[in-house]
């Protein structure tokens, strides 16, 4: 076994778009109270990053997560389990990312990162870029399993909860 | 061994400054031709992240990568060397930055990731943030060695070159 | 009269902050659905700007300009009533922003000037900034009144409207 | 003579490129150590601002003020000489600005404001943004001249010198 667990060769990764406070934009509306989903931020993210790597943008919902439901879930499982590529990173809401994680859980031909952001990416102090930067850091090393990377580390779907109070995902 | 390879417990990351692209700063000067090195980009990534691991911030120094002298690279060795702290990320330019590698090729006791930017964190499209992201990403998880992490890859210190059409950072 | 209109000598500003989607922030908590009033977002935009002229910053109120009340325009009124300092530029919700100018509408001895922005600062691709810029610009010429500065052009406060398909601010 | 000075009806402005810190980006190369003038930063600020004027833009050249010659500056004097449009901003490096507004300054049937940048608009904190705002903002008021804005004030082009300890443009 590779002791240093970097992959070599080429990598390919499936980025999927499930909605969340990091693709939210701020449309040119009156009246306009709120927030929308727009297109994923991580493909401007992916542009500045110049990456070696292939990848593909699959746009599966655009919801914040409160508002995802079982059918969504099982619409985003159905796209993981169906995927040929075995490398997949999901941008996801964080109000419920450990719940769509445990939805996953039983998919073990895969390795499977969800993460998300707490500002909008179009924040110029947003914490999608590093976040989704953490994503692609673990999966050049990660066997097969589903992560959460959240607040700067990253954790199997079964050893992560949320803080309560400051809202930062912790190990359990 | 763990499968997943996702260590438990706290995580310290220490992270050494010694200049490059990613903290090139636009001085207000008459005539200002040029960028200057300025503070560690590192610190507003950081803050932006609000990481639930420990870290620190070292300057050891605020140069062009062309610029570094086998004197800087015997000091960031020997600060390397010292630290009690096993997870080193050292933000570097991106000219030199597989010359500083080797240099610290024998340290065998701690990760220690570099990497840089092709254009400073002050711009709004900088790689920056995602490459900071991705050396973090990858030292939750790596064995003790010494890593470049750039274009979204991680890799061990003997397996990576530049490819000089390109200026992007590839495996061999 | 002086041809050109450009006032000589020294200038002061004084900007008063009422709210609206210019100061809008996304906080950092958990089912944080919406975003809520921050700052003023003048203090970067003035950072930035690094200005030769005196200025001062009045938060006055932190509302979405579709809550300001009858009382929070008295208070705005007599705010800019009782000013010593004759010009002021006042960023504000565009929701009510004409409403608010014709509050103010009887101050005869002033120059004050209301923008907004349809994006908050904030936000990497904001219109705040150049609208802050717009007003800036023409405060450094106009004659007493009151003025609506949004898509950038600049309106006496009874000669301008919002057109309800685009939002966008035009002369009438 | 309207007391107000804001011009009625339709307005069009012409802006022009000739180079500058504002339009200077960070390429993408090996060693790569400068900057160097990238596309019409103003296009991004127009695109931001979604103006209700019309305009274009017209880029002469992409150069740092430093290296604007003899002939530059006849070929940007043409160029508004023969504009049919009565409202020209000019983005221009800020180290020759004073001279390329002189070598205008017999033009006596339009108004012609030049602006640039500290920092270009690239980067996050940049000036240009409120500048070009500032520019627009005197346009929609000002009578023919040759102006200069910088700094938060707009100048007639022989009431304004360049303080040489701080790099800000002051009136005289």
């Amino acid at each position: 076994m590779d002791k240093t667990h970097v992959k070599r060769g080429t990598m390919k990764i499936t980025f999927i778009q499930t909605g969340g406070t990091i693709d939210k934009d701020y449309p040119r509306t009156m009246r306009g109270y709120a927030f929308e989903i727009s297109e994923p931020a991580i493909k401007r993210i992916l542009k500045n990053l110049n990456p070696t790597f292939e990848y593909e943008v699959l746009s599966i919902c655009k919801k914040d997560s409160m508002d995802i439901t079982e059918e969504d879930r099982e619409i985003i499982y159905q796209a993981c389990k169906e995927q040929e590529n075995d490398k997949i990173i999901i941008t996801h809401g964080t109000d419920t990312i450990i719940e769509t994680a445990i939805k996953l859980s039983d998919i073990n031909d895969k390795v499977i990162i969800l993460t998300g952001a707490m500002k909008p990416e179009k924040f110029s102090d947003s914490d999608a870029p590093v976040n989704v930067g953490i994503a692609i850091g673990a999966i050049n090393i990660l066997e097969d399993g589903i992560y959460i990377a959240m607040n700067g580390r990253v954790y199997p779907w079964n050893k992560v909860k949320r803080d309560l109070e400051t809202g930062k995902f912790i190990g359990c």
